[in-house]
């Protein structure tokens, strides 16, 4: 997979900001959870029907590189890829751009957990999606 | 019960700022809440525990008048009262001020949910936790 | 203006809900938010020049009504209209419905502040394409 | 400097749980920020002050390592040290527990921005704080 298309864009909030004029940069970890939404439904995955079933996905690690200020009102192209898919975690990578500018960069580790909170291996039909994703990627 | 004293203060976060320099209106209803959970805990209720047992307050109206910005680093004192106790319902007042400068006023009418999700009344525990504490302050 | 068609539509995000497995009713306000902005747009008005030139609105009461509980994931539709105009105040209406399932009601009255933080009369420019909005769709 | 006492303590409000029933992972963030700001004033630096003045820090990277959830209304003991003061940048780390038990990792990039928006050195003032902390410490 490339992160050659964004998966979704959002626009800023006002309540986005702070008091320095530009994106709190707390906000980013939520831009990235809705890319990571996106990009699950994007490979046909529903995350909301995967919790409903009693899993989940819980962060284990995440990182943010700020490269630029975002400002009310911006619109953000999130662009999202998986960089590393392990038995019992998954790595993301993910990009803010605006326009072309690049505004953040950032990585989260995911883990799986059933329904009796204990981490799991990532269900296969999760799996299978990402990897027929990939295939018609070219990956 | 009178608002003669504040229940908690708390002190303004930086990401609770907008571009605008000042607190965004938003946060007032978390302030709200967090008075609401420490004035139960003042009457001995532990809004925690109350959950775990399968039981809700939510939200079914609220009201905020903004009467001064707040700031970042702030320290506000939290006022909270019963404006009026119903058998499905529970009505609350809230006072916000800086020092003796009011900031908002709120209001916030709860109601009562059981594990069915059905309205119910608000448990017996809850309202004599109520009534002690109404009579001890002489009202 | 009539409210027979929403400003804009937003995904819940799952940060958005609380423990309850609902939207936090606080956010019901950044919605209202996001839905004022995108009035504003809508009648070729931008929030973000008015801020840059000095200006600002600032809310001065707000309130919401809620009806059913929203959840992760859902589509809401925004809906917003001018409840009063007046020379220095304006009050909005707002509604918030998933498919056609009403979700929430809110107003809120907003002040408009000159550079010197000192409450001004909206702008002639925003009156006018108040109006303007008001005459094309029959008012 | 060493982290052997919490430079401050907060409770888990209500609104910034998830539908997973634990703190939401982008709160953490902003619980840094709120160490930041205290580990400033107990060097008695005042961070508001300072970005009266027309500076401002900014974070370039953040890292945060997820050990444990944290629950609404748990207290929560903030750590946090210097790991790095370079002449441009600083780097934060902190470490969240409730009670004993490790809840979180962070670590924190800042760089300093002077009116223009530019880059500049941390003030002497600050340098200063920072160094009379440490020596007090004994390191």
């Amino acid at each position: 997979m490339k992160m050659n298309q964004p998966v979704t864009r959002i626009r800023v909030r006002f309540d986005e900001t702070d008091q320095q004029g530009v994106v709190h940069h707390g906000n980013y970890i939520r831009y990235f959870e809705v890319a990571r939404i996106e990009f699950f439904r994007s490979i046909g995955f529903s995350y909301k029907a995967f919790e409903a079933e009693g899993f989940r996905m819980v962060v284990a690690e995440i990182q943010v590189k700020y490269q630029r200020p975002a400002y009310f009102d911006d619109i953000l192209d999130l662009f999202v890829d998986i960089e590393k898919m392990g038995s019992a975690s998954l790595t993301f990578k993910f990009q803010i751009k605006r326009d072309q500018e690049p505004i953040a960069l950032g990585q989260a580790k995911l883990a799986c957990l059933g329904s009796t909170n204990r981490p799991i291996r990532f269900p296969a039909i999760f799996r299978e999606a990402l990897k027929a994703a990939a295939c018609q990627k070219g990956d």
